[in-house]
């Protein structure tokens, strides 16, 4: 039941088929848990470490058809996106991710090879963290719907939050701008090249690890781009009542692949880079220099709390709000 | 917009019309969180204190037309029900519920007085333990659908298991036993009597607080009445590697007004009370007596890892699974 291609087959018995428990028990069985998941699954609670006597904990909700698709996606892909995402908030708390809780809920006639290739992409996605899947529910629902709570470590630092920028601090970003937004309208037009890019998509890659430089290195505030640069960053800079610039030439970086798939796909590559969100890239502002393997992006200003674009107002596509189209 | 009898009017904007970050701001704003949410909604994540170095955690996920019908229940009491099931879980470990995270997903044409209402229920259920809700996820999604993930603080005891039941220990409960499943009878025959065992499953009532009793009774296992007292029982039965007898006599108490229900439903108040789940009653074993407050209601036995009632195999209905049906 655990190689990646039997999933989602025919001949897969359903969820109907085998029940909850035993498919709960399937999930469950044989898997190993990092020390900081004290006590795992199969007791009304699970039991996590926290160690300097807090838990940082947040939460997202993915739906079948508005936030994955299963033609785009396998279950595996699915199960990584899940954790990545949820991950990388923990990550843009300068803290350490510990454990996952996941509630599932899909129709009854799924076939259970599918519900553990989903589980194992999480399970997948968790150990490149170092972390546990220490807990879960498991319902009927008509379609899927992935509901994954994260806990972390803030190893005794204070959390970053998004209100503490200060004017004359530099903007930095670790990890993926764009990329997933060009995957998104790769798929979305049916252009088969920019494999990698496609594959952003599906699957985000945060950059672990590096939430918790940030704070070590004295991050002033930091957001994972989830929503997009543009409007994520509008939230750092209204809650820190400053003004944020970035700087296209500091963003150009990197850039070619972005801009041949936007002429391939009719697109505007700047309206994926400042707009486009789920790349779960982690942005924040240091007093001095970006600490090593961060790129400065731009800088901020004192007020009025907005962001800037080579000091202009950005006119295109900002960010994704949940009930829009 | 607070007001419980505000919700659901046509005449409210809807969550499409309002947009998520207005509709999330108007649900955050002016609650006040206890001292254990240490840092509350507005951030990537929340912190919550965890003061013995642990945090316990556990997760449900409720659909609508699955888990609650908004037909009988309004959706301030279809908050306060995702609240109090998943305290549940927190107290069958021993523990004190200390934080709540949400992910809600609703179609954009849900009235935002609505969502209002629903998150009304989640405050208020979650200010009768003492708990805050520290965080969210709002999104899009064909039908309602309701993640709650709990925190709770073990206070320095070691979390009480299913598995530690010992043969010559009382069986005993706290909470309500079948009333859920009276009251869900009850309006799935349209029968408008015994509006309290209606009530009782629109919002079900665990005993707050009798978790630590019990482990501060040193019960030697525990769970919530969650899917049905036989099904829930053989859970620590199985895990104990012990068997579990019920008295009808000692469960009889209190049990005229089922009684009554059940011969005007055209059920068996036995299989509500047995098989029942959704109470949240509290069902644990102690090695001598039980607690104050709590009702002896079995024994435990030499293997084999089974639940009999009056010494005999339950024919009946014995509770809740996710696929069947």
């Amino acid at each position: 039941m655990r190689d990646e291609g039997s999933e989602a087959t025919g001949d897969s018995p359903t969820l109907g088929q085998v029940g909850e428990f035993a498919v709960i028990d399937g999930l469950v069985r044989g898997r190993s848990q990092p020390l900081a998941v004290l006590l795992g699954p199969g007791d009304d609670a699970a039991v996590v470490s926290a160690a300097d006597g807090r838990t940082a904990v947040s939460t997202d909700m993915l739906v079948q058809d508005r936030h994955f698709r299963l033609d785009w996606s396998t279950p595996h892909d699915v199960g990584r996106k899940a954790i990545a995402q949820n991950a990388a908030d923990i990550e843009a708390m300068g803290a350490r991710t510990t454990a996952f809780v996941v509630g599932f809920g899909a129709p009854a006639d799924t076939p259970a090879a599918a519900v553990d290739a989903l589980a194992d992409g999480m399970w997948d996605e968790a150990a490149r963290i170092g972390a546990g899947i220490a807990g879960g529910d498991l319902v009927s629902c008509p379609q899927w719907v992935i509901s994954v709570t994260v806990l972390g470590d803030l190893q005794g630092r204070a959390p970053v939050r998004r209100s503490g920028a200060r004017a004359g601090a530099v903007v930095a970003v670790a990890g993926d701008l764009g990329r997933s937004a060009a995957g998104y309208a790769l798929w979305h037009k049916g252009i088969h090249e920019f494999s990698d890019l496609r594959r952003r998509h599906v699957v985000p890659q945060p950059p672990y690890g590096e939430g918790a430089v940030a704070a070590v290195a004295g991050a002033q505030a930091m957001i994972d781009v989830s929503d997009g640069l543009v409007a994520d960053l509008r939230h750092v800079a209204e809650l820190s009542g400053v003004g944020i610039d970035l700087s296209t030439a500091a963003l150009a970086t990197d850039h070619e692949q972005l801009v041949a798939a936007a002429a391939a796909a009719g697109s505007d590559a700047w309206a994926w880079v400042l707009g486009g969100g789920e790349d779960h890239a982690l942005v924040a502002c240091f007093a001095d220099a970006a600490p090593r393997g961060w790129r400065v992006i731009g800088r901020v200003l004192d007020g009025p709390a907005e962001v800037l674009v080579d000091g202009a107002q950005w006119q295109g596509y900002a960010g994704w709000e949940s009930f829009a189209g």
